[in-house]
Parts: C-alpha cells; sequence; structure tokens
C-alpha cells in the first residue's frame, strides 16, 4: 500500500507556514534568479554568449592528475533548485516578470541540449569533451537530477511542459548511456539525486522507464568491480587518489542493501536513502526496506542533532563518529536537513508511522528552516546549536546549494502534509490549511483550521459531494503527553485506534463531517543520551514541534553562564509582535558572575550565582534580530 | 639587585626532579641524537658530504613568490637544542660514547663555519646565496640562538670551549651585520631566541657586546619602518604576502614597549618576553619591566590555561582571543610551557616575587614535563586537557622542536630552583637537591631535604665554611593555606617576614644552620573564571603544585559522565608504586548512566546517575599506561 505526496498546487497553507511560503513567495525565488543571475550562471547556460571559462577555481584536485572540482561544475542543479521555487512560489502567487525570465532560462537549455538529448552547461560549454568522465566527483547526474524535479515542479505549477519534455529528452539519453544492458556505463553519481528526480519524473509522466533507471542507480551502487575505480583508471588517474580517502563519503562503499551506518557527506546520505525509499515503495522492496529502517535507527539514535540537524563534520560535509555532536561547530549544514525532510517524508510512502513523521517535524520546524530568515532574504548554510555571536545569516554562499533548497522545500511544504492512498489519506502535519484530493475517482477536500505549532488544537473537515468511505490516519506525535480526538463531537478512544503513533479512523465520509483533535502543547526539558559528550550536564527547551534557544539579545550576553535548575518552572507566553507572533518559553535560572570574579583566571572558589530570567525563543527564528550569542543547550544546575 | 640562576652543574637535584633528569640522562639525550640522525640532519651539517638537498618539502610560501618555509630550516636549533640536552645530561651522568658523538657533530659545525664567522647549515648547503633575506620566516638567528645556547651549556657542563669558540665568531659577525649603526642591518628574527641566547652568551663570556646586541634586537622590533617590510620589498615580495597575516604573530607589530597583549605565536612570545626580562635585569631597564608587568597580567588573568600550558590554537600555534580556553583541541605545545618557565625564571631576574615563581612552578609541574614520558623516551608536542582516546605521546615530530626543548629544561632544572644575588640567595623551588654558590667570594653550600611536591616538610642545611651575611628568600606559594617557619628551632613570624610572596631571612649564616619549611599541601578545588565558557560548571583538582586529572585506565571510560559534588570529599593517597610514585587523590562521584538510558537519542527524562569513585593522578603523568581518555576540568554537581 503506497502513500504518495498531493502535488505542491492541491494543498494551500495558511497560518504558520503561509507566512513562510509568502515570504518565499515575495522575496527567496526572486533573490534566487537575481543571484544566480550575479554569480554569471546565465552567461554559462547560455548558448548565444560567449563561454564564461571558470569563474570560480578549482578546489579539489584529483591526487597528481589535474584539478578536478569547482562549485561551478553544479550551476545546472542551482538553477533546477531555483526554477522549482519559481515554480511553487509562481502558483501561490503570481509573477509574471520572474515567470518570464524562467520561461527564458528554460529557453537556454533548450537551446543549448544536443541532439543526442545531453545537456550540461559544464560540459558543453566549459570542458567539453570530458563527458562522462568523472561521476564520482562532477555531479553530473546530480545536475541532471535537479533540472528534472525543477522540470517536473514547474510543470505542475504552471501546466508548462517544455522543461520538463527537454529533461524527458535528457533523461532518456540517460537510460540508453546507464543499465545493466550490455555496452551501457554500469555507473552511477557520486552525489546522489537522479535517483528521486527520476521517480518524480516517472510519477508525473507515467513513463516507468525512468522508475527502472531511478532502481538501477540504486541496486548498482557500490557493486563490485567498483565503478569509480574503473572510471578513474580509464581516465588515466589512481582510484587512490580520491581527495575523500574512502567511498564512505558517498555512500558507494557496499551495495545499498548492505549498509547499516549513516556515513559520508550528509547531503548525499539523504537523497539516496530519499531514492531508496522511494523505490522500496514503488516495487514493494522489503530488501530496501530493511536497509532504509536500519539506516534510520543508526541515524536517530546516534548521529542527530536535537534540532533535526545532521552532519557535524565540515571536513567531509558530514558524518563522524556515534554521538559525536559538537554544538558549536556544528556544521548541520541546511541541505542536510532539508534532505532528512526528504528521506523522512519518503519513508512514509511504505505507510503511516510517527516514527518518521515526528522526525520530519522535527526537522521541518527546527534544523531546515533554521536556514532561511523570517523575511525569505537571507540564508544559514551551518546551523550550529551555539554561537559565540559570529554567526550570521548571508547574502548568498560561495556553494549557493542551501539558499535554494530551503527555498523549494518550504514553498512546497503543502506536498509534506498528507499521504494519498488509494482508500486513506494521512495526515502527517496540522496547520491551517486546505487540502483537494481524489479518492476512488472523487474529489475530496479537507480543511484544517489550527493556529498550529503555537496551539495544538486542530478541526478537521472533510468535505466531499456524496459519501466516501476511506480510512483517516491522524498521527499522534510522540512529544504529546495528552492527545484527544472527537469526531462529530464523539469521543475516539486513541489507545484503540492508534497504531504506529496514527489514528486510524475509517467511516464513510460525508459533506461537513468534523474531526477535532486536541494536542497538548507540552513544554518540555530534553536530555540528550550521556553519551554525547557535548550535551552533558546539559538541557535543551521545546515545546510541541519546536526545540529552542536563548539569544543574547534577549539574555545578555555570557549565555554559557547561565544555568536552568531542573525545578524551575517554564513558563509559555504567545508575543504576538515578536518575531513575526511567536509562543516564547521562560524561566528563573541562575547566572554565574563574572565582574566581581577579580582578577584571577583559576581560584579555589566558585563564581557567585544570580538570579537570572531567561527567555528562549524558537530556535528557527535566531539570529533575525541584533546579531548575537545563541545557545540550545542550557546548563543544568 | 640582580638575581642571576646558577648554572646547572652547581645544583643537584635529587627526589622528583631527580627522577626526571635521570630519564633525561639515560634515555632522552641519546634519543635526541638518533632521531636527529635518523631524519638525516648530521648529513646536512657536515661539510664532507653531499648536501641533501630539500628532504621536507616546503609547506609555507611567501605570497606569489617562492616557496618559504620548511621545518628543515631549523636543523641547527635541534641540534642547538640538543647539545644542550647532552650537556647537562653528561654532567649528570658520564656517557663516553654520546659525549664523542657530540664532540664530532662540534667538529662538523667548526668546519662548516665560514671565515667570516657566518654559520647556517641551511644558507650554506641547501639554499647559499639566500643569507639574510628573509628573517620573518625563515629562523636565521633563531638557529644561532639555539647553537648558542647548546655551546654555553656544553661549556659548563664538560668545560670544552670549542663550540663556545665557534659560536663567539659568529656571533661577532651577527653583531657586524645588525646594529643601529650606519651600514649594519636594522633587523631582528622573526622567532625569538637569540636575544636571551646572547645574554648567556654575555654572562658566560663576560663581553658585553653580545649583551648590547641582544638589547638592540629587543629595541628594535616592531620600530618602524618596518623591517619585514622593508626586507620583503627587497627580495621582490609583497609585505602582505604574509602567511600569517598580521606581524602579531611574530610580537613585531609594534615596538616591545608598547606591547600590552599577549598575542601571536606562543613559543615567539615567551622566547622574547624572556629575553626582555633578561635585559630589563641587566639593564635596570624600567620601562621593559613596566612592558613585562602588563603583559604577564594579560597573559595569567586572560590567556593561560590552568595547566601553564598556553596557545590554545593550531591554526598560529599561539593566542586567540581572552578567555578562549578549548580543553579537547588546546594546542598548549609543549615547547610554549617550556617558554613561560623560561619568561617566569628571567622574571625572578629582577628580585623574588612569588607571583612568577608560583607561575613557574604551575608550568614545570604540570603543562611542560606533560611533554615527556615518565621514561623519557616519547613525547606530546600538543598538551590539551581533555582527551577522547586518541591523543598519545609521539617517537618524534615532523617539526621536533618539543623534544629537546623539554629535554634541555629537564637536565637544567637546577638552575631554576635558586636566584644569587650579591648579598642574597632566594629559593624559588623546593626539592631534595644541594646546591653550591659563592657569597661574596666565600663558597656556600645549601642542602635541602625533602620529598616535594608529595609532601610540603621542607629542611634546609646551610653549610658554609665561616659565618656569612646574606638574605636567604624562601616562597611562600600562593596555594599553601597554612605554612610554618623555624630557623635552628625558632619560629619565625611569617607574616612579618613574608612580601612579594617570599619570606626573607637575613643574618650571619653559620655552618649547620637548619631552616625547616613547612608547607601544607593542600588540595584544592579551582574554578575558572566565568568568562571561560570551556571551563564553566567545571572544577579542577589540584593538590600543592600539581594538576590533576581522570585518566581511563582508572575511571573506566565515558570520563565526561563523571560529575563530582562541589561537597565530596577528596582523599590524598600516597601510591609508591604507581607511576613511579605519585599522590593520587580520590573522591566519590557520581556517572549519568548510559547503559539504561534506552535508544532514544534525546529524551524528556534526564539519565539516571550512579554513584562512582573516581581517581585522579598527577596532569604530567597522564598517557604513561594504558591509551585512554583523560579530563582535567571535571563536571560539578
Amino acid at each position: 500500500l503506497a502513500f504518495r505526496p498531493l502535488p505542491v498546487p492541491q494543498v494551500d497553507v495558511r497560518g504558520f507556514w503561509g507566512d513562510r511560503v509568502d515570504a518565499v513567495a515575495a522575496k527567496t525565488a526572486g533573490i534566487l534568479y537575481d543571484r544566480c543571475v550575479e554569480a554569471r550562471m546565465l552567461e554559462q547556460i547560455d548558448p548565444d554568449r560567449p563561454s564564461t571559462g571558470v569563474v570560480i577555481p578549482f578546489h579539489v584536485s584529483d591526487g597528481f592528475t589535474a584539478s578536478t572540482v569547482t562549485t561551478q561544475m553544479f550551476w545546472d542543479s542551482d538553477w533546477g533548485k531555483t526554477i522549482e521555487t519559481a515554480a511553487y512560489s509562481l502558483y501561490r502567487r503570481r509573477n509574471p516578470d520572474l515567470e518570464k525570465k524562467i520561461d527564458a532560462v528554460i529557453d537556454m537549455y533548450g537551446k543549448l541540449q544536443q541532439e543526442d538529448g545531453y545537456l550540461s552547461s559544464w560540459y558543453q560549454r566549459i570542458q567539453p569533451g570530458l563527458r562522462w568522465t568523472n561521476l564520482r566527483d562532477c555531479h553530473e547526474l546530480y545536475c541532471a537530477g535537479h533540472l528534472i524535479e525543477g522540470a517536473v515542479a514547474y510543470f505542475q505549477a504552471t501546466g508548462k511542459r517544455k522543461l520538463l519534455d527537454i529533461m524527458s529528452r535528457y533523461a532518456d539519453h540517460i537510460a540508453d548511456t546507464f543499465g545493466p544492458e550490455p555496452g551501457k556505463r554500469k555507473g552511477y553519481c557520486g552525489h546522489e539525486e537522479i535517483e528521486l528526480a527520476l521517480v518524480k519524473l516517472a510519477r508525473v509522466t507515467g513513463n516507468q522507464e525512468y522508475m527502472e533507471l531511478a532502481k538501477y542507480f540504486i541496486d548498482q551502487r557500490g557493486q563490485q568491480p567498483h565503478y569509480f575505480d574503473e572510471e578513474a583508471r580509464a581516465r588515466g588517474a589512481d582510484p587512490k587518489d580520491f581527495h575523500f580517502k574512502t567511498y564512505e563519503y558517498n555512500q558507494s562503499h557496499k551495495p545499498v542493501r548492505e549498509q547499516d551506518k549513516v556515513v559520508g557527506h550528509a547531503v548525499r546520505a539523504m537523497y539516496l536513502y530519499s531514492g531508496m525509499a522511494d523505490i522500496a515503495t514503488e516495487y514493494g522492496d522489503d530488501t530496501l526496506k530493511v536497509a532504509l529502517e536500519r539506516l534510520w535507527d543508526d541515524l536517530t539514535t546516534k548521529s542527530l542533532y536535537v534540532t533535526g540537524g545532521l552532519g557535524p563534520s565540515a571536513d567531509n560535509e558530514g558524518f563522524t563518529n556515534d554521538y559525536d555532536l559538537p554544538n558549536e561547530t556544528a556544521y548541520a549544514e541546511t541541505c542536510a536537513s532539508v534532505g532528512l525532510v526528504f528521506w523522512a517524508s519518503r519513508m512514509l510512502g511504505m505507510g503511516p508511522n510517527a516514527r518518521y513523521a515526528d522526525m520530519m517535524e522535527r526537522a521541518l520546524y527546527n534544523g531546515s528552516i533554521s536556514g532561511l530568515s523570517l523575511d525569505g532574504s537571507l540564508f544559514f548554510y551551518e546551523n550550529p546549536l551555539e554561537s559565540r555571536g559570529g554567526h550570521h545569516r548571508w547574502k548568498w554562499h560561495r556553494c549557493p546549494c542551501c539558499p535554494p533548497n530551503i527555498g523549494r522545500m518550504v514553498a512546497s511544504i503543502g506536498s509534506y502534509f498528507y499521504g494519498l492512498a488509494d482508500d486513506a489519506l494521512a495526515v502527517h502535519l496540522y496547520g491551517d490549511s486546505t487540502a483537494r484530493f481524489e479518492i476512488a475517482g472523487r474529489p475530496v477536500s479537507l480543511v484544517q483550521t489550527s493556529s498550529y505549532p503555537w496551539d495544538g488544537a486542530v478541526a478537521i473537515e472533510v468535505e466531499t459531494e456524496a459519501p466516501i468511505a476511506f480510512t483517516l490516519y491522524l498521527r499522534i506525535p510522540a512529544w504529546c503527553r495528552n492527545a484527544a480526538l472527537t469526531v462529530n463531537g464523539k469521543m475516539v478512544d486513541l489507545d484503540a485506534a492508534t497504531s504506529d503513533g496514527y489514528a486510524a479512523i475509517r467511516r464513510e465520509w460525508r459533506r461537513g463531517d468534523r474531526v477535532e483533535l486536541d494536542l497538548e502543547m507540552s513544554m518540555a526539558r530534553l536530555f540528550a543520551n550521556p553519551e554525547v559528550r557535548q550535551d552533558i550536564g546539559r538541557v535543551a527547551l521545546a515545546r510541541g514541534p519546536l526545540i529552542y534557544c536563548v539569544e543574547e539579545t534577549d539574555n545578555g550576553g555570557g549565555l554559557h553562564r547561565i544555568a536552568l535548575p531542573r525545578t524551575a518552572r517554564l513558563e509559555a507566553r504567545k508575543e504576538p509582535n515578536l518575531l513575526g507572533g511567536i509562543v516564547t518559553l521562560s524561566a528563573i535560572g541562575s547566572r554565574a558572575e563574572a565582574k566581581n570574579w577579580g582578577g584571577d583566571l583559576y581560584r579555589p572558589e566558585p563564581p557567585a550565582a544570580e538570579e537570572t530570567k531567561l527567555k528562549a525563543v524558537p530556535y528557527f527564528a535566531w539570529d533575525n534580530r541584533d546579531p548575537g550569542e545563541m545557545l540550545v543547550w542550557l546548563r543544568e544546575g
């Protein structure tokens, strides 16, 4: 039983997510386009202009051979994600100027595409002749994947199929080039992405060959003889001269079904698992499912920040050791949390399970949208859980993968709300919104009224033309200590109705049926597994799905000097005029006094403590006011 | 009134330091020679062999010009320190084989020296023609300085003057090349060292010109026009193409008398301040003294580890920001703590002051000798205050400055015990030992009987042939809560007798006079200034001059999970069979339980705590048993 997300245009969001989407539509989408142009990306893809040549110097060398990698190689992917963000934004809010610009970009890609369908601005314009020579390092199929995702989104949002057709031709060419058949290359991309993109393309075009190709890339990954070894030798390089030393970096160290540790580059890992989950869903492939469950366990019990951030190390933009979760130096790339949302949402394709949906919600409300300023104009690449005051949002980044990634995720948030199966609808996320879908060919709409996540009361009205039987699955989040559910005013026995964290209501739904779910917005102190040495003796504050942090602007400097007694009462307060309207948490804590300490650096007497009122704001909203320190994990004591 | 250290051969140490010196004499000295030979250093200095060429690749480039720096450039300094270590070791313990080898090295330097006195194996054998073209980066005078120190030590220990004569000729050449006179270069070395070396040379030869040259190098440092700017332009380079960006790196950002922050490369800073203190002492130069006091304040109140380690960052091998003292990533190079011992001991040249002597003792007993294994065979370059189990002693290091530096310091420890003035002797350090010196031309000897630092009882017998009047200064350490002093059994009123942390006893001393000092070996919890965010909520244990740490081998893994309640009683216990005989500290603490935590990475319930007995050993002795975790700053609670 496969649950598929609703296409973005079928879900209108309001409230919390409505504000976020509006910011993307009003600001981010246009900014992405402008920054791409400023970075000279338009010149690269436009066959009517002279080639720019190498604009961004190579930064990785392939051993003793040549320069290999520059972020300029990924510019097609930046276009792909920018198109995708623009697409969802255009659906949200008409913008003829932006639409014209994107149409022009698409026209350029149309002109650029070769006779055989091949399409890469880098390999056609900057390094001609090197096509398919270095899948390990050069993101060739990754770029194709992002353009495919852009094409699907632009088609869904605007109805225009030009880019979809372009990318279908390119996908056909890729299918002719790679595959199990004799004479085809046995390769796959060093940076996973095309797998999940091909699934999207298959779903929107109905062409199962794309699904097959996605499955091939997944099945082939990590098989022996190793493609990246052979490819390196074919271009005259020593396979050992690999900048990142181990194929764990790109999750090709062994076949995917044998993998049991989340390793390497975090974004690549998330994209791979997302593709695997899609294929597991589409093919009912339990061997993939088992591997995914193992990997999920590994990530969520050993290597995930409490914010839903992941990949602590800047060195490999990825994972290190179990329980190694440094806060100040956390890399926790925005793209990685976005990738976790992708993966979690696709695990839900195999059926409603709050294990995945709770974590999707955690990453959505915290470590991913922290990457976008409230007004949609500034970006985090890294999302540390502690800052001494030097970490601030960027206008852009030398490797601009995160801005369009968070842009497209936010703009497509509606598609993460629901999973639709043949005779079931799962509600994964709550929030003021309207969804339209069909069950058994008949239109249904579902209206959520709620001020979630600030308040846990959710009213859901089902509208159908005629009565229709289906199961409505409602997530009961694990963080919620008390939940109550009524259907048309009649209490549902939640214990009996709930399995895997979802309450299932099967009935013949009629126009005006009303479901009321009351989720207690519990405040919580969260403690980390004592193996996490960076969080020992510390506590994080949460309310509902939101993780909180303290900022210097509310609490003064020297946040490390604050301690929160275990017995201190937490107070939640709605502050409509703060940060676009949030609920803050406050408590009476203590602060080690620095000013009367005296001149010694060390002394036998402990510092004096003074009472202090601390105020915490949702982590996603930090660094939207005066710059300063920030801290998630407060000292206990 | 200048207090000068006693030459090494005039102080015999026993007990704690006797064991350390014996390890250096028995093992380290020979190991240093062998490793230098293995590294091909002998080939470089031997004019009868072909040049090795560049053995260690250049690792710093001078902007867009040529490769500039390789550690191979400093090989003369490694020889200098190796000779110095060997010299003191030969005094301690005859070793004809080693002496023959060192004599051969000296013969090679004799042969290598040019007609004009110049002597640099690098610039004569590897980069001829580039002499005096890059003082900023290339350690040319630094190498001279270390060879001078080696020459002085070898002369003092063996009576052989050959190297002393060689280095005097070289010093004459340097004095002809650099100085205020017209036609001479207005330069100084990017890595300070020659200043303090020339003071030693002046003291041992009685040639005041060397003192004047040392003073010139100090006075000239940081003056405008800036020598390193002009030197760079003279070799066709842009002065801005400086790898370390700022002249703070080598403390030439402004004239030394205007400096008020301890900045840049930590070892360079310590060597500079050492030379400044020598010149302040020799010239009675209060303008230098005032600057040194400012710098001392800055270091000891803002940037010093509790172990006497310094320089937290690997990037510049030096200082970062005030109160930035990360424990696990602490660079805290062994050489830097050795340098602090040098500086502190030279501040005592201006008179007894426990402010300096206490810190000298702190660095001696902790952050410096931690750099040498108990058996004298293995070395730390970095001395972190926390290790997850991956930090271990090296046989050697690509930049082998630390092994001979800690070797020479330990082997010359006797010279740090006392300061001798015209009619006064200051006892800076306590420990079983015998010192011989002259006051007013008459021989005096002073025998300390003590098992310091394990016990604070110190008996001092003065032996003179005839009665002689002088002041005996005895340090009363600040860490000592109760001290009692008797002379020939008669109690001395310590409050009245003590100033600047030293009790002064002026009398006519006679053979058999006996001073008894009883220093309570206080155990202490030390707290860091709350501005040090890495130590907040943490406590370090100390007993007397020793800082303690916990090791995995005594306490099991997961040291971060241990907490020490503020009320827990500390117990000291002599353990004669542990680590060569030490006093351990133990207490009942608690440990956050990891094994029953369950599968969640985060949860609302705090971890359970179990009672645990923790046992701490002196920091200097860590990593001498089974490899594992180590922690200085224990969590409180």
